[in-house]
């Protein structure tokens, strides 16, 4: 089959052998998958990954040990947990010591025309949702594992640093709970799709009161985003580090102490969330979509995805199906005639 | 006024001013104080102070703008507020942005005959509490902020790195919540007065499991414990940070991330319940004195209180009331036999 291949180079393979079905594992045909920062990461050395990357997917079931699930559209869960292990039998099934992660950690991606997942894993996408929409539902989710891990009270003043991919969709979970929210970044184009959805927005360069916040939620990657979210939190407050960051020498423990600051990592969140809320319209991400290239661009894409500012590049991976797929065609001309290159398909 | 001030060195001097007392402050004139880490770290340049350290204490009011409390035997409460900024009318007040601190921040403090405190800031202590106990209220008091801040259930494993003056208080406190509690340390000599109170202990040489614990607190304040907190904290568990370190260059933030940890700085903590548990002695403190220097060889007690592995090392200040209580002298006299030296008094 066809797919990205990364093993320190980025390739477009299309001699990868179909993966074989086993037993609890259901074989997805991948219909549209999201780069995600973590991919690029990957690229450079985040984890020692080597295989198909690839893990924010909509896809069908054409093979599965329930005949119930073949047919269905569906979006996965990207841990496969032993569920025996001390963090599975505490139901944090997302740090099973034995995992694989799907495109990140033994286990081939969804950058390619076919991947795995336990039928565990998956969740059947509604009808009326577009593949453009289903696609945001891990990452959808992951912005979620903030608020399932902090209570975020409406009276609260909450901050997030970054405006791109990550903040995006953080911001627009957060504005939900009521909460007196302001992004910070440095693309007004980005911040303009906030303020369109009443999120209070400011660049990093046009200063805000310090230590206002009582949660402020790092998006960037990196450490002078950290710098930033330190400012922005009041004693007593929390930072959510929502990504990760190479420079770690900018945190100060005896700041920590004195102002009694709480760090908290957050990674994977609740899919269930996710859905509903894209379902009922409540978080919208038609916006958020950069651009939609067919697999067999797929290196043209992964350079794009790797602009400075750039929103969510698509990889369209089954063709066939998914040309039917009106809104997305709409979406990736509208791209096209704005871009004029890199995206070569119509 | 005698006492010991620290200018860029330690000095004893008897050419203090006796502090005026002026509106909502009262004088008290110091019966006994405790020789804190954080009193070491002002003298390693851990905040620009100048003047008399000193915040752990028992005294007596002598002078006060409400004469109820003359006379009065006292711990003092060391963060001054101002009462009117967002963190005071949050009640945060140990976060006031124009607060002092006792011999900390911009006032003198309790290494000397006499200091002042706002009277808001005073407890009284009860009559049948020994100054050597109602010395440690102060940090106990720290200690109990963890438990303040963090809801540790009975059937949660915790566990505590570091076995000298700040983990020893903060052992005695997990305990009580019935945890499954154990303490990492260095010094046997340390490690066994806490397993006389049942509480299980490990030196750090002999491994314990990796990942066990859902909340590990660092009380070592070096790069090293903190790495050993790490390697102790399970996945979504919680490090709190209650003590500083300089070397900052340990913390991975991708780990943090990844293992969705949070690090939670803690400092102050409530006076009353310390108060409670030793009165009661659900905390007892008695085994934690290491040794009583009168002030006058206040010099000779700081060498003795930054040695590697020593407890509690007090200043008895105003000895003539000081004499007449026995289970002091008793103690003190114990130390004399044991030290044999560098406690000239008896």
């Amino acid at each position: 089959m066809r797919g990205l291949y990364w093993d320190g180079h980025w390739q477009l393979r299309e001699d990868l052998p179909k993966p074989e079905v086993w037993a609890g594992e259901a074989l997805l045909r991948v219909r549209l998958a999201g780069i995600c920062g973590t991919d690029l990461e990957i690229a450079r050395g985040y984890v020692d990954f080597q295989g198909i990357p690839g893990h924010e997917f909509v896809g069908e079931v054409v093979a599965a040990p329930d005949s119930d699930w073949l047919g269905r559209r569906v979006v996965g869960e990207i841990n496969c947990v032993c569920g025996r292990c001390g963090p599975c039998q505490r139901r944090e099934r997302s740090h099973c010591r034995n995992r694989t992660a799907l495109g990140i950690r033994g286990r081939d991606g969804a950058f390619a025309e076919y991947c795995l997942l336990p039928l565990e894993n998956l969740h059947p996408v509604p009808e009326t949702m577009a593949d453009t929409t289903a696609v945001f539902v891990e990452p959808l989710a992951a912005a979620l594992a903030i608020v399932q891990d902090n209570h975020i009270r409406p009276a609260d003043r909450v901050m997030v640093v970054g405006d791109g991919r990550l903040g995006q969709l953080v911001a627009r979970v957060l504005r939900l709970t009521g909460c007196d929210l302001t992004v910070i970044g440095h693309h007004q184009g980005h911040l303009d799709l906030l303020a369109r959805l009443g999120i209070a927005t400011s660049l990093e360069k046009d200063a805000s009161p310090a230590e206002c916040a009582t949660l402020v939620v790092e998006c960037t990657g990196h450490a002078a985003g950290f710098a930033t979210a330190r400012r922005m939190v009041r004693p007593r407050g929390t930072i959510v580090l929502k990504s990760t960051f190479s420079d770690t020498s900018e945190i100060d423990t005896t700041d920590l102490v004195v102002n009694e600051i709480t760090l908290r990592g957050s990674r994977c969140g609740p899919f269930r969330p996710a859905l509903r809320l894209l379902a009922t319209g409540l978080v919208s991400v038609a916006d958020l979509v950069e651009a939609v290239y067919p697999l067999s661009a797929g290196l043209a894409a992964i350079d794009h995805a790797q602009r400075p500012g750039v929103r969510k590049v698509l990889l369209a991976i089954n063709p066939p199906e998914y040309h039917a797929d009106k809104p997305i065609l709409a979406q990736t001309r509208l791209l096209d005639d704005s871009l004029q290159r890199d995206t070569p398909h119509g």
